[in-house]
């Protein structure tokens, strides 16, 4: 399973922009860098609805800010 | 375009582990947690190859570390 966890539009995203300077200078021409994190997780579980409802509750509890941050879900079956 | 950074097999991951371990207190059966980055870029260019070809280049040079990086590319064409 993958949990992607990136920044509401309109906050700010220091290494985003940061990265987007360098890749500047480097002659590049970027226009916008955001930056986001992706959590692989392994899990053991009987249905995919329930890794589901399972991952969002992790985004709650723990691995996103609902201030600050959306959160994509992608589930993947491993046979 | 996105291009994904995650360290190569092998390499310590401490913020994964850390998120597993913390996940495990919180009572869920997980087995594995790699963390990896995204950079979500828009830059203007006249072909889809010329794009893929650029990233490649600029994960060389800036964003990934080959000793322990990999990467991911994915193109998407805005209309």
């Amino acid at each position: 399973m993958k949990i992607e966890v990136s920044l509401k539009p309109g906050h700010s995203d220091p290494e985003g922009e940061t990265t987007a300077r360098l890749l500047k200078e480097l002659g590049y021409k970027v226009e916008r860098v955001g930056v986001s994190k992706v959590y692989s997780l392994s899990l053991e579980a009987e249905s995919l609805e329930g890794v589901a409802a399972e991952a969002e509750e992790m985004c709650k509890r723990l691995l996103a800010n609902p201030t600050k941050d959306n959160y994509a879900i992608v589930v993947e079956e491993e046979k």
